[in-house]
């Protein structure tokens, strides 16, 4: 089953986290569970903070693309709509904040799981919660937002 | 001038962010500038969010380091002791709130300006600014919090 990634349009696939283009980056890739989006994600042995623990800048980057990834599927899925049908839906991040609960451990894979708590109007607001062995060690929230036409112009 | 960063102790210099040690990683260097602490930062071009643009996921990780960087130099500064002074002090991340205020280009050096807003016992609580050509772009706080003894255990 093709990920939320997958349907990005190609000009909008080299996101260093979450761009199926990117060859250096995360390359993350996300699906449904129910109610729910889920991320698996295996960080590279470099990838510390102290020594046997994930580096938190990588966990906040896996929440944002993570959660950017989650409103674009939600606002499909509000609208009855496919993910590879026109127009294509793309989010920004407005804003990003993460709570670190406790030390994630850098052995394990990580899951990354998104429910979406709002919609409204062109922003999406995400929860997100990294587990690592089925325990919650970090949460977050992301306001996403429909990407403006001019971006950056 | 020795940055912050080249006083962390040994075992805690293999950050991905800011470890002088990891040889991945990004190894930011972060000095005070009067009543401020700077980072200078050259994302590299595969660091990108939308074509043209800096990664969330990056600044995050930037604003992240250096503010933790800041809390231990300020910690330091109110104690009226030099960094290389014994007992460390490293602090990790309690949350970091990442507000996108616009897109970041991806051509030029950041500039990553900290700023202690409070000490409160064992966290120091940082705002930090990304400017990019001299003009703000996205704004962070970080509460950051002395490492336990035990830390992961």
């Amino acid at each position: 089953m093709k990920a939320f990634q997958d349907h990005y349009p190609e000009n909008l696939a080299h996101c260093y986290g979450c761009g199926r283009l990117n060859t250096h980056g995360h390359q993350i890739k996300t699906h449904w569970d129910g109610e729910e989006t889920v991320t698996h994600f295996t960080p590279e042995s470099y990838h510390t903070a102290v020594p046997g623990f994930t580096y938190g800048g990588l966990i906040a980057s896996l929440i944002d693309c993570h959660s950017t990834g989650t409103a674009a599927a939600a606002m499909y899925r509000a609208q009855g709509r496919e993910m590879d049908t026109l127009p294509p839906f793309r989010f920004v991040t407005g804003s990003l904040k993460v709570d670190f609960l406790k030390p994630t451990p850098l052995a394990a894979t990580l899951e990354i799981r998104g429910r979406v708590k709002e919609i409204k109007g062109r922003k999406v607001i995400v929860e997100t919660t990294v587990l690592a062995g089925g325990v919650a060690t970090v949460r977050g929230e992301v306001v996403a937002v429909q990407m403006p036409e001019n971006f950056g112009a």
